[in-house]
């Protein structure tokens, strides 16, 4: 199963680039739920191009719902989303079956699916089927948000120039909801002055460039998650790196932990207001693979957009020989500000599925 | 589940650090494969304590096979192996139940279990738990050893002192296996002298130092994994995740790769020898969430150990208040050592579930 | 997830009657496989209403391809395919919310969704469903196909009046294929005209029939399945009871082994043309949960049509009182005709899964 | 994965009947649960073979508790238990390798694992594995219990003389806990005394006779299940299938279902002592794939014990050709006795998973 994760909510993902539509089908949604398709085509549009610092390619994304709904709530069939693929140019991409781009799948594809796999766009790898993963993430958020529990992300860094990071104890609802709604979300307005000009300046260089996106969580409850296997971590990197163009993420202090000894890198259990807190959050909220109360911390590591307009060497298949490319078409100089909603998504599917879970086991008695 | 992984090969750890015995059950090898119990002795020999620079409890670790095995080699019914806990000195945590260990899993899981957890030697979130995953791992290291496939680690970094890395386009089942028989594996011994001294220099202080765990594999047949949400990512990061102490993962680049531009970062298709490969293998083995047949290259990171000798605050949570708290017993200064085995086998095993999967789907013409 | 189900190949269903589109995203397939769709649609025509024997609902059934294609063939992603639900009367299923209809889903959907669930036509409780499932089945025929298996079954009794059962020894493609392409697939002719006879006595008697299908598989290899948990019998029968109606299931001899000795009952191996084979397949095909090579053989009981035009009696719901009720509407006298292709489909979809699996695993070396 | 089932709750069985050990792992039960151990093993001694009626193998059957309790409740971890295997008799089967016995998985296990099983006492395909599976669901039935819901069985037929069968409507706990109790469960005496004359007259016969068994469940609430792929009876049914020597099940009315009309059929809703009921319980307690509250029933046919110590013929598999076959060893003239408290099992590890995902899912708001 290629396209699907999740144990009590299920979210299958399907479509190509330049197929006829593309889709999410969500199995498991609580029924009775007033979904808010505002909301969701708002959270949606922060994923669509068009921005200035994106593609030209013009998507409406606006999804018709084909089943989960009645009289606007969710009524426990699986939830289906379909967008329509209306603009599509193919004839850009037809010599690209012999040529492989440098960092795309187009290679590995040729080999697992012998030739057969939709090249248009990039097909099934097209950033573009991460539009149902942002509908699918959007009525999680959803629910998430009646629990009391608040997602948002920022751009924590673009090629080196970085936001002020969250504060890891205080982070709140207020915060989060407060930089997703920038049409630039950074925290401090200053670096992300610097990051757009970082961005246009790779444009004008027909170059790109990658970035970090920092996600917090505020108002989870402490118990989600497993040991070992289905930990919390394991569960949030799996979603994560379902996304194109993620090459890392750390939880936390994350990689400095590994330069840090324990006595700077522990983080005391503190009372504070009358619950049990830590000093720092330098775990990230989770510890033994289980959320801790405090907001949960991850960044996730961005590539450089691989399609540059520069000439690049590659392999001619056909002939195995060496070969120049010049990739034509619209392409985003950085993914990193529509990534954003992207991660956001991730981690709310993830965290739902564990807060449904969580309700039948942890509180059976 | 919170304990299983895998689609067609399916891991289960079970068993708690002071219970009875911990295990492994490992469902869906192929039958008739002669498996070389010495090896996997050697292999999980590696991730025992007893060497002089980790714990000084004793484990034997020696597995028992009760079932999957007829006449030596493997007759298609799950692989189950035994771990008797011997050495348990349980008085040692007692006092634990009511003050939680900074960085520990004990304060999530006493909400999560309701207190009902085992919090003798860390319980189900004990680093024990990992013996069997050794196990596990170590027979999929010779089915895929068969395949042509090789599974290596070495140490890449402790408290900031780095080994040189893996050569990302020449690493071979040569460097791999040499590496890995190493009773410190790191490819550069001055490095890991230095790093050697950190270790025993952070002990004196009663404290610890984290580290990172690069591992690579050699031999890989490209087409592995899938796009999307079974990604080889997302497949090798949720397995690593497992693990405990682990912090991070990057593939390829990784983080790094957020500061570049794509012009920097893009890896050029090549010929060699009459095979398509890349020039610098800076995607790390895995473009679109499938293998290119390059070496799959990642680094995980692991903090410090928590355990720290050093007095450390927490809270009491009978009297809700703020406690001083020293942990005594028996405690690693760095766990990175003996994590470079699990790190080999967690890899090991989600390849060896895709390939079986790969085989099925991908040769079905 | 309440809608899918398979390992390596998944399905997915989606859709209510009387909402948007129903559907089915069809997940693992092997990519560069032509399907023929012409086919597809009339193996779907067989499952359509329309019929003398059926509801006279209109439905075009013709599905629109989403995903999953390039240039005809299967391309490694999702096969998504879409049914638009245009014919629709939702006026007349209003009072149903207060007044449960007996047999029916409508008492337990309203305890499970508290109220929430679609009534218009069944929600995502209606046979309607089985169109998607027929798609799927219909793509996983063509694909057994070409591997030499073939799936075909019959109405083996309507009401009691019974057709001649399979040969379970020389039941084969030819025969197979020419009951299944029958607009009332039975052996004997005649037979089949008592059951219409049935069916039309009980639709002027606004009354409602039962029936049996029985289900033969030819050219199925042996090897299939597992012992335990994942026994062919455990995946087929659990496909089977995913199609409204259906109330039970047997394979083989089925009920009617239990009255007989093990003398009686024992199916002696024997050699014919060269191969292994038994003297009676009374074994049905399937010992120890794994095929045998023998025609796999299986029947599936189908309740009469809840949905009757004679006053039943109920509740009402909001009065907590016995109520009577008439239903109106367009209703099958009887659903075992157009059952029998989604029985079909049901086992096309799990041996297709399984043999998927067993590539990879029992073909390892 | 060949050997586990279950979402929320999963049960992983491992074991070769003259292996070294048999046992099982239950992860996802709830922690802070008191488990009756010597309850558990009175359920299990219903199973083990040594009875009268049933082979003069010696098992003890105490399993051992490895891992999933602290201070005798659940912790949390998975809960693996293991029962030695010590009294065997391998040489009993040496020539089973060569000539395949009719009815068992000999031939189509030889094919699948290429002659690399476990031939001895049936390997993996024994009914010995059934006792984890009792284990299990011995460890179910208490969770059940404290929920107010009861599981019980009896032994409805053997060789065609029937008990009577459950009342449908008013089958309450004290009834299945007495069936449940007595060494021979049945409801009428003197039915029971017929069967065991037929089972004392097969085994002097040196035959075996099948029988079916009739299961019920009160006490479970309404909402339980899933419309199509997930429903109640698709999951019952895959759990029943996991019994060895299983041919049938069917819920309800069942087969007889299929030759009724609808208005004999329907069961119309009442009110009863001011909660809504049906009248005759014909549909078996499930509509629409969800739990009505009305008792759950279904039966299950279970085939004559392919084992008889006749002459039979079956093929040498070297010589490829016919050859007579006489099967020593130890086996039941019938398996329907002890197969009672595995159905029960199979039950109610399926409701306890089905009550796990339903509290999280549908008591969301």
């Amino acid at each position: 199963m290629s396209s699907s994760f999740g144990k009590m909510l299920t979210v299958t993902i399907f479509g190509q680039s330049h197929g006829e539509a593309i889709g999410a089908v969500i199995d498991g949604l609580p029924a009775g739920i007033q979904l808010d398709f505002d909301e969701i085509e708002r959270f949606m549009a922060r994923r669509a191009p068009g921005g200035a610092f994106s593609t030209a390619r013009r998507e409406t994304d606006r999804p018709r719902i084909l089943s989960g709904l009645c009289g606007g709530a969710t009524c426990g069939a699986p939830l289906c989303a379909v967008i329509e693929n209306g603009d599509r140019r193919s004839q850009d991409y037809e010599k690209l079956r012999d040529l492989p781009r440098p960092m795309h799948a187009d290679y590995p594809a040729f080999i697992k699916y012998h030739g057969a796999n939709d090249i248009r766009g990039g097909g099934q790898f097209s950033g573009r089927l991460t539009a149902p993963l942002c509908f699918a993430g959007a009525a999680a958020i959803q629910l998430l948000a009646r629990k009391g529990v608040t997602v948002g992300a920022h751009i924590a860094a673009i090629h080196g120039v970085e936001d002020t990071p969250f504060d890891p104890v205080s982070v709140d609802a207020e915060t989060l909801r407060a930089v997703s709604a920038k049409p630039f979300p950074v925290l401090d307005e200053q670096a992300g002055g610097r990051m757009k000009a970082e961005i246009e300046a790779a444009r004008r260089r027909l170059d790109s460039v990658g970035g970090i996106v920092e996600c917090a969580v505020s108002g989870l409850p402490a118990g989600l998650g497993e040991p070992l296997c289905e930990s919390l971590e394991s569960r949030i990197s799996s979603a994560v790196f379902s996304i194109p163009a993620v090459k890392g993420i750390e939880f936390g202090a994350g990689f400095s932990a590994s330069a840090m000894t324990g006595s700077e890198h522990n983080d005391p259990f503190v009372m504070k207001a009358g619950r049990v807190a830590t000093e720092t959050n330098r775990h990230g909220g989770v510890l033994g693979g289980i959320s801790t109360g405090m907001p949960l911390l991850f960044r996730a590591a961005f590539k450089p957009t691989p399609s540059i307009a520069l000439e690049q060497r590659t392999v001619s298949l056909s002939g195995e020989c060496g070969a120049p490319l010049v990739i034509h078409g619209r392409h985003d100089p950085c993914v990193v500000l529509r990534a954003v909603p992207c991660v956001e998504a991730a981690a709310a599917l993830v965290l739902l599925d564990l807060m449904l879970e969580s309700k039948g086991r942890d509180e059976w008695n």
